[in-house]
């Protein structure tokens, strides 16, 4: 089968290869890709900023169709419609494994990177690593809940946003834009904040529903956050934009007691924040990664209600084939979300 | 001034009756009384069912606007648009006070019941129980924003209700409908439960957007919820029904591991549960009443965001007069909530 | 090998038999048991008023050492000394397995019940339910320390009991026993309650650290509480007597707010209570069963540390062939923990 | 009356002089100071590094015995042996005040540096703001009630600490000493870091029950720490010390979903740490200030159950006329906790 693959370490060396079709195990499913997303980790394999498993088919955000289910799998039947976790491999014995967390497992390693990935016409992993979507998610849709499972699990679970909260949201990329649907549904209001050259990605933000728009270069936004919490300021913020300069200055948005949730990631810059400033003001900062299996469950919900859309943060949607399009605009950050589809 | 007034103890013993006019203290405000509520505690104290302190006006779910201000008081000026809590006597020393809920405060007393309250042309009390209303707020709705305090509370603060949940609530009258828009407004998907008499009120609660209706005399409720949640139950029951005999027959709905958040009253008569079916089950039962600054606060947003909406719970415009046929339809079971304008 | 097996349905039909000695599997270890302790969910198989897969050997608090290990299996060897999950079988793929609850799995079969169990020289399972003991717990605490599991979960993780808050605890058995160390290892007053009759199992309590000892027919419960909370009450009740009559009293124990772990079991029979009770005060009732891989973990320590000594609970040691003499003092309700040595 | 004075604004400019002695309002009571801890605050007042209101007494930590009590008050009587809060001012109306989260009050002034403090023979407070000692508190250990009520706020209340965890605790100075006495109350395992100079306070420490003594200019913390965590690092870290480079460091120790409490203080200056790996490792940062009705009601426990105990932590109780030589030992780090006594 045709697939994208990191063919060894370094920058570059990624291309479209013919690769042996997988083969299931007994606890094993097939699928049939149907669409995956282009993640900022699939750029870092591409210039060898971090460490992959080559010859490996990249791709983690994926979503397709059963076409083969292993004997031993139970509850998952030819013809669904799936997406899969990023774990290609799980030590299934440490306490974050067994407590539902496997994000953090000591041992873990990642679908597309280490282990062969969705970029290609078949798939293969655990029974047990499978969602089904359901009939409200299509499949350009299904490849991007990965991404909402982590967003929901960060805002619903870890943050535990409330209903008639008023956050802020720093970063109108992909993850600030799920975000701001999370906090939505979640009956929050939202202010939205990004730079002017953002302007695109914030007025998405307004037709996704959220409450005040700020460029960060542009407007006062403490003030505008003043006035819109009568001098209190933000309950929450999450921050979206990686970008280590911004994260004092959203701290200092903050109520007294407010929580600044980290989505958000920057190369391991270092950032440099007060702490007597989160002392005084009785503050808690939240860093999160990966889902869980009911922040799942709640995400799922939310597409089947139509309460979030996946499909305006999908700015493109490409042959497998034209994967150099795709990555080049990545790269120049033009676009939301790109699909390729195998 | 005309006032509502219980004039002794014992059943009845409710007239209009010419009252003097309050006076402030320097901690005090003087409310115009622009729309009053009568609510369930109201007819127990009419018929004489709970102790009360007459002679004392009637009356605890009022709004109006301020028309003095103490000396002492700060934020609050003439002209505001207000409610107020129904505390009419607070210790401010016992660790509920301390602590910010006041309506467990060991000696605490109540407005309209054992101080004078808000069927009457002016209503007085102290700066620190008043909330202001925003613009989106008219007095009607101002006057049972006290009800939705307590329901914000109750869902948001103690149940603490997540955004992609499945949550059934029982009962549709005022409270349940309450409950309902504020379960909606925080992302949940919402099973409505009543019985075939409810019918006005299970059609107003499609219209305030529940996602499945039930009546309990006529669906299987247990059946449709498992349809609902891939067998799993409800991840949260609201109980608004005061129905002693419904209880058992909720907790079964609930899933493993879920909650029960009890805000109905039934007089105290028993319910007979299985503490077993809570054990292994590993259900929690949330008993709550009144409310906080916070709830207050973000029940506030809810309304000024249109994602909470009181009118349609409006069922009766009466002037003070006529109280007698407000009374009588609580006393019928007619209506939904009923304002008295002093 | 020498086994205690239920041998058919109903009540009695269960003997010493000869049984044959179990292999493992790759994922499996096999067990040499050094000690089982009898529960009182063995007396109902024994009695025949539970389901059970008949013929099966009984026994599930066990404890032993490694003498085989499969070849899938990783962090075990032989030699570890262990004790084992209850579980006979787990569907791995409900919600329930997935987040770290397997208690609650719905499909979940139990050791000594519907699989075979701990009384027998040998025992198998996957090694995924294995939990390593460190050198402070022999065997037979080893043996039980799956009840201190399940309480360590009910107090640490459930009710979230915070030190220097002061709970009651109700029924001096196994159970109340164990929350009475773990309670006390947590920094709270603890008042232990039971009856006239159970005065070798509070003077117990009283060594084991119990701030005060109430006997419910003797002295006046809630007056000795108000004494020591200020008339507030307590901040937490644990229900341990199995009782249905005691549970109403026990709840107005409670401070408002206040939080009832509900552990004891009463064979499913109707509990009166008052839901206007628990509404008003605001309280919160915990059922809760089972345990999970961090209260475990929370548990060893405790046991590293001699915080919690589960030696003092062991009343009887018998060879596995006195068993009837081990479960004739369990219907006589005579000692506390009672271990069978294969 | 003698009361340590801060005269005017500036570096120095503190001196004992003749007050006129305080009379009492209807809401307030009269104390008769018996001791007054110096505390790091009144060290920048003292060095003018803060602003203060002179002339003002100072002083924040204090107890005493109620001398008078004003009309108004309840619950207090003469003769009481006391402590209060220190705040000299609160506007009793915005959100944090009425949550009772005093320390967050938008309008906050400080005894001791606002208003009239304790280094006097008198101090006048309102009734709100006195909490009563119990028997088990001498007036020394009375006078540093107010730091241990912020450390059993930081850690039971807001990291919310769980017997049978490994917390360490970074500083073993007065705040490091009364976290690590309230952490091993709470049934924590803990593990004491500081610096070889700090050899006398470590000692004390290991008096106190720490379970691990290191000190991080000799000793490999982080192997020892995964030694005793078997490689997952510690639940919860404490940092009391006040040193901006240790906290990445810290950050480093713990284990995955772990927690850092922040109480410690730095003069705002900038701490770099990596949010990535905040991200990464699912980490939560709190800082915490102040307290709660609740906390202090802990507290009180702890104390009177022998559960933590101040005296150890009382180096020097000096006449308040040598004030001079108990402020120069605070500016030369000599000794812990200095009290003096009017």
């Amino acid at each position: 089968m045709q697939a994208l693959v990191k063919t060894k370490a370094g920058p570059g060396n990624v291309e479209i290869c013919d690769f042996p079709e997988p083969q299931i195990k007994d606890d094993e499913v097939k699928i049939k890709v149907k669409a995956c997303g282009i993640c900022g980790t699939d750029m870092h394999i591409l210039h060898g900023s971090i460490d992959s498993s080559p010859p490996v088919i990249m791709g983690h955000e994926l979503a397709g169709e059963i076409v083969e289910v292993g004997s031993g799998v139970k509850d998952i039947k030819v013809g669904d419609r799936v997406t899969s976790e990023t774990h290609a491999h799980l030590c299934n014995n440490c306490l974050y494994c067994r407590i539902g967390y496997p994000r953090y497992c000591v041992e873990r390693k990642m679908v597309g990177r280490h282990g062969n990935g969705g970029f290609a016409e078949f798939f293969v992993t655990r029974g047990s690593k499978i969602t089904i979507l359901n009939d409200k998610v299509d499949f350009e849709s299904g490849a991007i809940t990965e991404p909402l499972f982590t967003v929901t699990h960060a805002l619903i679970e870890r943050a535990n946003i409330q209903a008639g909260s008023v956050i802020g949201i720093v970063g109108p990329g992909p993850m600030g834009l799920l975000a701001l649907q999370v906090a939505k549904a979640a009956g929050a209001t939202v202010v939205m904040v990004g730079l002017s050259k953002d302007k695109d990605r914030l007025e998405l933000s307004r037709e996704l529903g959220a409450d005040k728009i700020l460029m960060a270069d542009k407007d006062d936004v403490e003030v505008e956050i003043n006035k819109l919490t009568s001098d209190y300021g933000l309950d929450y913020a999450v921050e979206c934009s990686g970008s280590p300069k911004v994260i004092p200055h959203t701290l200092s948005l903050l109520k007294k007691m407010g929580k600044l949730l980290v989505i958000g990631l920057n190369g391991y810059r270092k950032v440099e924040i007060s702490t007597d400033h989160i002392v005084f003001n009785g503050i808690e900062v939240i860093g999160t990664v990966g889902t869980t299996a009911t922040a799942k469950e709640k995400a799922l919900e939310l597409l089947r209600t139509d309460k979030v859309d996946l499909k305006p943060l999908i700015s493109d949607v490409l042959p497998l084939s034209k994967w150099k399009e795709g990555f080049d605009k990545m790269d120049n950050k033009e676009g939301l979300k790109i699909i390729l589809k195998p």
